[in-house]
């Protein structure tokens, strides 16, 4: 059995949706189906769930809503009249957003209602339209399909008890398609998850009914070795771990959210990311262990606006508690930290730009300097991180070699390296002015070389 | 005006004293003289202070200390009959010995004084020499010299108020010799500095008087740039920064005290490591500031004994104070961290293994594991680390790639690397098993090659 999720551009109209009908029609294993809200059509359109948030938004600052309404049932309407489908569900969504807006005063919980119609009605559309081209399918709730969550608007969380439940969808007879990005409380309360929260209702449902695959239909055909805005044409990953897949998606690799994932890579369900435009390409498969192909590095990953925090004080090594004394202060004004590398006198601490404002430089200064008693603090700015990364690694003497030979090729001095707690990552710091001719020569050394 | 240190090995016997007699005698400018107690003549030879820590512990178990007295007494004696001395110092040694037995009750104190006596001695012996040989010199107590320190016995630091007492020493005629070692609390009490303590002396003697030079004479010509126990004949490095000297001293380099350098350092005084038995080779200059000289690398430090505490968690980064939690419990375990390499799920800290016992570590396993709710902890023994140090290395695109290839060359695997904290130096660690293999190409590839 197979558990496929379509992604917002994979549904975002009439056309995306024949497809959808036709990619399950050709795998009879396709049992259910978890789906998210229309997306974008073209760059400048809206997505039906950013609809819902304004829509709601206006109501409760006490704007007219008619518009809003307007094009969200316009946008339902031109899918399904292109379907040739009953106007039914667009009118339930005008009815029940009008009862939504008159019956619940808890304006999270109204958000949470309103921003989950987007998945629920499309999930309602595509049943139908399954049904008539022949196929029999039911639209799920998440109620009735057994996903309980915990009690955060916005930001729920599913509980342990729910996949036993999800495991019952087994029995169903037909294609189940289940609206993805919401659940319910144990009091019955419609609760979303956080956003990009469609693919967390097909990983849970993938674990709970433990599918043989969970497929994320997306609009690319596989997940690049390398950011595709840095490299031309970049060669694609058809395997990688879920180790590999974890580590890549910390910057930069945003192919999905990739801690959505978590319930799948739990229960050890292979996920497969497909493109919805061209079905029959292989895809790129995550796994839980794959075989060694000899390619140490299987992806780069990199992203920009790091800044590093760097601290001296004489005899530091001496002092037991200085580090953690350090990380503390951070702590306490809300700063997480990315690494710590560190020298007999000095540590730096490398964390994201975002979270410092002036204000806040001005407080760390400060405070390192008196509560810590150092002898130089310094704050510099514009670093970027690129992470080579692969199970490949861990006991291939040459990488960092390679690596290292590949940067001083580009030209580029090496701000930080951080090699020795992930085997299967290796991290660089550089400036980010140098981010892009660094990605290009390592790229070039591993993956054309 | 130059301030000589001679260390241990350098005054263990009257033949050597001989030496120092005329390296004074060679130089005008050396004008006060700091010395140890003697040392060892040959291996198997025991240090005149080892003998007092003995006698002092004998005394306090109450056990007979004629034995270890005599012991002393006849190494003094064989330094003042060579050298046609009147023995009136090894009189002296005897009664001051009992003086101290009886008169004092507090048994730290005790040990200090007894410990003291080997640096005392040897002090007035040098001396008496020089007079004899026909040079102007006094015997100058730490009290008398202005050596003012806390009320810590075997551990005392220097008073900041005692600098411009020291700078006095400058009106005095003739060459002064100081022992090391100790010196007075503001009480008149005498204290010990810790272990190497002479080094302290000199170092802070030498800024007092703010010396055009401080030399430190020891049983090498010159600080070799990397351990020759591992490398045959390793180059000598001619000069270094204090920060290299900081550095390079961290693991492996213990020709001396290196933080005794300290107050040397913070007075901008030029220091230069000499060698007793060839007082002509130029020895090892260490300064603030020195020319680039195209050599990014002017060091390898390295040593073994190290163990690694990985610890590893799903989603670690969006845990705020992850690493400082982790962090804190080391300190409440009473235990200091070199480094910290981190990747997105797990964390490496990176300890001196003799700090850790089986009980220690259980301790640590079970709160890492309860308190901050880890999947996964591993504590790995047997750890080398290697470090590059050089202030040319800072923006030297080379060195980490000139490195990585070396290490690869070697065939050994790099556990760790930590670069991007200190600007002069980057760290490598690998297995214990392949420490030197690791040093002896780094050394080919930046020294020979």
């Amino acid at each position: 059995m197979k558990v496929a999720k379509f992604g917002g551009s994979s549904v975002a109209s009439a056309e995306m949706l024949e497809k959808v009908a036709n990619i399950i029609k050709s795998d009879a294993k396709r049992k259910i189906i978890v789906v998210s809200a229309p997306g974008k059509r073209h760059p400048e359109d809206t997505k039906v769930t950013d609809l819902f948030i304004r829509l709601g938004e206006q109501f409760i600052s006490g704007q007219a809503i008619e518009d809003t309404l307007g094009k969200i049932s316009d946008r339902f309407l031109s899918i399904t009249s292109e379907l040739n489908l009953s106007d039914d569900i667009v009118l339930r969504i005008k009815n029940e957003t009008r009862r939504l807006l008159n019956e619940t005063s808890n304006s999270s919980l109204l958000l949470d209602s309103l921003k989950a119609m987007g998945e629920d009605s499309l999930a309602r559309v595509l049943s139908a339209y399954l049904n008539h081209v022949g196929l029999e399918a039911t639209y799920v709730n998440p109620k009735d399909a057994g996903i309980i969550v915990s009690e955060e608007p916005g930001s729920a969380q599913i509980l342990e008890k729910s996949y036993s439940q999800i495991y019952n969808l087994r029995n169903r007879e037909g294609i189940l398609v289940i609206p993805g990005f919401f659940g319910y409380s144990e009091k019955g309360t419609l609760m979303t998850f956080s956003r990009g929260g469609s693919d967390i209702t097909g990983s849970i449902v993938a674990a709970g009914v433990q599918a043989d695959l969970y497929e994320n239909f997306t609009d690319v055909s596989s997940v690049y070795c390398v950011n595709p805005f840095i490299v031309n044409n970049p060669k694609e990953i058809s395997s990688l771990t879920y180790r590999e897949m974890r580590e890549l998606s910390y910057a930069g690799f945003s192919v999905f959210h990739d801690e959505a994932l978590i319930p799948a890579f739990k229960a050890n369900i292979p996920v497969c990311i497909k493109n919805t435009n061209d079905p029959s390409a292989m895809g790129t498969m995550i796994v839980a262990k794959k075989e060694d192909n000899g390619q140490p590095v299987v992806g780069i990953a990199s992203d920009k606006g790091f800044s590093s925090i760097y601290v001296r004080k004489y005899l530091m090594n001496r002092e037991i508690g200085f580090g953690m004394h350090l990380l503390n202060i951070l702590v306490e004004e809300g700063i997480s930290f990315e690494h710590a590398p560190s020298g007999i006198d000095d540590m730096s601490v490398i964390i994201r730009s975002d979270q410092l404002t002036q204000e806040k430089e001005e407080i760390l200064n400060s405070r390192i300097k008196n509560e810590l008693k150092a002898d130089t603090i310094s704050i510099i700015h514009g670093l970027a991180m690129i992470m080579l990364v692969g199970e490949g690694m861990s006991h291939r003497v040459h990488v960092a070699s390679k690596a290292t030979k590949a940067i001083a090729k580009a030209g580029v001095n090496i701000d930080m390296i951080n090699q020795g707690s992930s085997e299967v990552s290796m991290m660089f710091g550089v400036q980010e002015k140098y981010l892009d001719q660094t990605v290009q020569h390592l790229y070039n050394e591993f993956f054309i070389s």
